[in-house]
């Protein structure tokens, strides 16, 4: 974790007062539950809860000393919660496993920050919602190989992040749904020493689902869709990220990241303000995307369980979710104050002096009875001295001073052939299909 | 694609053949839309399908001799249709641009590779399913850490996977609806020439849902979604893979891979039976993963597009299927065939002299009134004798003797702890779990 | 292998005939040496030489078919060869096992491919020194962040590209040194049945060197770190690759990929010239790199051999190789023919009315003694005039009617000031560190 | 970066404070040789120098405090700088650009991390040599598949490390090589502002050798292989760590990592100690290679730099070499003290009943005389006893008691056909390989 990439609310998840946080509700539920089930006395876990009602606070420092001692987190653990509640705390993880808690731990934690991340991707949404319907039908030129193709509209750019982020969301969703089970289910998972009713009631609890056959722990296969789901979503940022990179150019320039009237660049040159958090978000979701793989790697545990994933989720556990919750709000941040240069992008429209229409004008002499072969040659040799003079002339002006063209096509048509308009016909139809409205 | 590690059914799919096979109803099914809405003559639709109800072979041949000429695929194979049907063939690809061709043929294979790896994963499951119950009780010993750990069944192993496969199918369910879109939307994807209904009807043609806003292309994230996912199942293919080799090596020999009754080892010895296909799975794991990174590196295509994606794919696509598909089949093979031998996993069970009831015993002591430091000397020295013993002595003989534990504990009392059947009374909650029955 | 990226030379190292001819050599070279050390009749030897002296066809259908039987390719080429030479072949192998046939041809296919890599190198590092040359002083602004920063000259990057080529080269003879390696020591490579002398007898001959310790196999660090190699020199064909996409775009166009005179653009828009080559090679280095972490994870293999490895192998042994060598060959007719745009990049460079030179206009004002305050504020005010007007006015003519900016510099001192020979002053010494010359 | 898997002396060359004095350095050689050359006043580098030899703290704090007004971390470090020295500090990096104190600080900190790497493959390889010796001629079974193959040693186990790492220890020379270089050559690599003379110098005092060529930044080529070279070190260490682990597995036990006399099991089971040090490096060899694709995908910057590597810097730059630093101490301890049990290795040799001589026997029964069809079956039939009395049965001591085996061989010609030493001749020729005496 790199605190100058990390939020609060994010970080907080993965902080050791927070996971002895959640270690706590796991024993005192399960206790709850053995209590229920007559395992252990009722005034066991009553004892639990009532020292959680005064809201203690969590000493790191102690545990930690214990821990330097037991050589084992768990138990470290569970003796300072004994030396707080006293003699009625030995009744807890009966039967469990460190596991139990450790996993069922992580699975909390993950669920939480699947939570934020959500909520971050609707932020980002809402946003990107905002600048779509905004710039819905501003011109712009699309672009296949960095080459002027045809007409779009800004709003359209908008809408297809949209929707890439709509189905971020869905499988995020399901990505948390996956890594949210509980296990409570003893040393090899066979419940041999603690009642499969104890994993029901501490999955109820917790908003877990219980995890139909676990081993020690629970699967890895579900952590690896996680990450990779991460990395994904991860890939989606660099794509808009990318976008906007090669809007700020110099030589570009159709859109910017904010920045303030006041704001100067960096020197006495007024043109240098960088693409720099978009830039940062290319480098983010590289960090994020190579989570992917080690997560991957993590499934194939020896047996009933090795430890070997246990590393690997100390660093990508926090690392993943917190980079990419700080490149989503980064993100949002960019979208929501991006300056849109609507003139700017008109006159790089109009670079190519109206070449972007000269396919209309071929079909319509086509269908004004030219030959494929002639009309092809009409439009070319306008569309050449346009392309020669770098868009300093006009192929609209040059084809209604070509008298073999006009003999087909009349000023008006041929006008007609330049209209933007046409271009931007189903931009309602697809903002329908992404927006539902 | 390496041919030994593929099988035809799947192969098919990334044929040439297969591919312009699509092409073709793609842009039949287009021209049907185009007639419907008046742009092209009816006849132009009918022609296509009465030459196409003639079966014809397509000759690749031919196509790649004119690709060779016009260096473009698509224009290509335009040709040498109009080249075999004639006149009314020039209405094709009205409006069209080529990736609309391009990207929903790779939906569609795409999609018919996963109906093809549900298949193989229906076939696994069954394969699984069939060996869990049938060593249901199966007594084997867990291991965490490759150490022994308390008894499990065979049966819960094979639980395990089948649980974890049930995810995967269910995770390619997911994949294969995000990439099976279709998007027939032009050049930048605003509809400029061609009706959104022609995207409507092929899509519905050929079982796709539509693509709500493309650009030149179908977007990159659907893709990288797919790989990713695919490299998850690897990782679980890996996972099962890697029990199988343990359990086969020397020492352990709990399981092995078929080998027929009149088959010999490799050589004189008869012990070299090598587990070279979980091997092989292992091997052929680590490639389909390692397709997730490129797909994910597709996704900032520029702009509208530009063709980087288009490489990556022309390997990932075949490989990462092809080879899922091998691996898929061959595990099934596996584990449809495995040869099982509970009389060596209760040796190996009863390796440690009955060690992995230690801690029952322990309890008991503890229960029937002994301290537990008290209880856990008695249990100790008696265990530490069986581990120097290498499992030679039993604990269960030697606790009986130990007049310090039979103050406190019957022969009886003492026997039952050793009672396997105490480790596996939850198998059937567990089995419903993941069965439902 | 996708046959489109590959080409024949190296293709050839990977097909069947050719492996079939290493094993020949690695098997006969080791009777010789056998021979020599009095295991073998020398008459096995010279029978097998005699054979390969009339150059005769590898059947490799026939070795295939012998392969189905015996289910062993090692096996299944020596009985090929012994139906050949006769009698006398039944020497071959002797003391040998499987594995120092297959990774000593490994070491010399991955030695070969490495050639012609390397000479792949020397001819692009030829074309880029040639356009280095005669681009030496062309001036291009240089850009961070996408974004206008100081003047450069095309020289200095083709320099750039010669450097980072230069490493590539000395990285891959490193690489080539670490994978060539002879391996002939038995099962477990313990040279139980095989006397060292034969290993260093094959080793000299194929021209590897002699593996210090091997195990069954040659230990797979050394592949790991040679397709490492290859993935950081595709990363380095990325760089370049998306430089020439950068300066292609229709806003920069500096420069572009080769095209014909005569050829036409794909429709009546002459300007639609995409850079599809170097675009198709930054989805090529995804493809390469993505070889690196399937090699990685082929280290750890079980003991002293498992035969995960060899599936990875059969993949990325071509792959790598043959799309390195295609993309590598790819960039030099990029690089040889590229169309270089002078006049563009000098009209890029006064895009921003000289901008670029306004900093320098600062230092003198304040070795002029104007205060850094004042300096600061003149600069300011007429550079925003220029920014202002999108590069329409030039900040040269500004500042030379600025009576408070020529209060302080004469005009002479001021165009000093928009010199672009003192930004190239020290070309010279760069081309010497990096050429040499 | 993680805590519990990182070591001091790695983390310090990481801290803000262990930067900024190297930023400092950097700046003050530069002073120096701007003053040698007449461009600064002597007096500034002296005062420079005179400050620093007071040994100041560096007030991270309030460096910080500055940066968040000037959003500028090299700009916010002057300026604290200029604030404790006085007027005298203006005069400091002149005519360089931020990267240049940035990059060739993280040059010095690479440099300072390789040193720390190669005094821990020096341990390692010390600790390894030590086993290797002591155990040079401890016979154990060879594995291939995890199956018993032939006889070894374990010191020729080591021998093998010992030569991996070796070869890790010459690549990770290398790799320092390539990235300790200095750069001080402007805001776009031309030396515009800058003697390139300065650039000698710094480097020259740093121990760094000269970038040939930079754009405003050291190309990310070299960067790229230090991480990838790490990767592959990493894959090294999961090697011997798997080794490890397999031989602890309770069938085995060949071998365990160390645990102290008074230590007990984590439990009432003696049995149960983990190799949870080898499975931790299994984990952590996962992560380290992870960083080798980013920093791949870091090459391609745009232009003369984007800053998108940066990011990916600031996490792989300390988790990589500070977890890499961890694992090899780690590893070196585990080496160190792992407690190596022969007569286990024996015992496991021996539990084929000596099957693994079945190969020699075969091989004189027919220089004996017996036809290979004969002599096979005579092996196979007392082999297979031997294999299904699961080793309880004694291969020479069947063979001397089957008639038609003595026919052809005496008994003391099958005693010595049983000899380990047979296998072990050449364990002095391969060390002598490996470790040169």
């Amino acid at each position: 974790m790199v605190p100058r990439y990390s939020r609060p609310e994010m970080s907080a998840i993965w902080e050791p007062e927070a996971r002895f946080r959640i270690w706590f509700e796991i024993e005192a539920h399960a206790t709850d539950a053995l209590a229920e089930l007559g395992v252990v006395p009722k005034a066991a876990a009553k004892a639990l809860w009532d020292w959680w009602a005064t809201n203690p606070a969590i000493d790191v420092a102690a545990i930690d000393a214990i821990e330097a001692v037991t050589k084992h987190d768990v138990i470290a653990f569970l003796t300072w919660v004994a030396d707080n509640v006293g003699e009625e705390a030995r009744f807890m993880h009966q039967g469990m496993t460190s596991s139990d808690v450790l996993d069922t731990c992580l699975a909390v934690q993950l669920a939480k920050a699947s939570d934020i991340l959500i909520a971050d991707l609707d932020a980002l949404l809402a946003a990107i919602k905002r600048r779509a319907f905004e710039h819905k039908l501003t011109p712009t030129i699309g672009r296949s190989h960095g080459i002027h193709a045809e007409p779009v509209t800004f709003g359209l750019k908008m809408a297809e992040a949209y929707a890439e982020f709509s189905r971020a969301k869905q499988r995020l969703i399901a990505a948390r749904a996956d890594v949210a089970t509980c296990a409570i289910s003893g040393a090899v998972g066979t419940f041999a020493n603690i009642d499969p009713r104890v994993e029901d009631h501490v999955a109820a609890k917790l908003g877990l689902t219980v995890e139909p056959v676990s081993t020690q722990v629970i699967p890895r296969d579900r952590h690896a869709m996680f990450f990779a789901t991460l990395g994904v979503i991860a890939s989606s940022i660099e794509r808009l990220a990318t976008e906007v990179r090669h809007l700020q150019r110099t030589e570009v320039l159709e859109a910017e990241e904010y920045f303030s009237p006041g704001q100067k660049g960096s020197s006495a040159m007024p043109h240098k303000r960088n693409p720099v958090l978009t830039e940062n978000l290319t480098g983010l979701a590289r960090m994020v995307r190579s989570a992917a793989l080690p997560a991957m790697e993590n499934v194939a545990l020896w047996h009933e369980r090795d430890i070997s994933h246990s590393s690997v989720e100390r660093f990508i556990g926090p690392d993943a979710t917190i980079t990419l919750d700080f490149a989503l709000g980064r993100l949002t941040g960019v979208i929501d104050k991006l300056l849109i240069y609507p003139e700017r992008m008109m006159k790089n429209l109009d670079k190519m002096g109206g070449l972007v229409h000269s396919q209309r004008v071929l079909l319509a002499l086509t269908q004004a009875g030219v030959s494929r072969e002639d009309a092809y040659r009409l439009v070319q040799r306008n569309a050449m001295k346009v392309w020669e003079s770098d868009g300093a002339l006009s192929l609209m002006e040059l084809l209604k001073g070509d008298t073999d063209v006009t003999a087909a096509l009349s000023p008006e048509a041929i006008e007609e052939k330049f209209d933007l308009g046409y271009h931007f016909k189903q931009v309602d139809t697809i903002f329908a299909r992404v927006f539902g409205e």
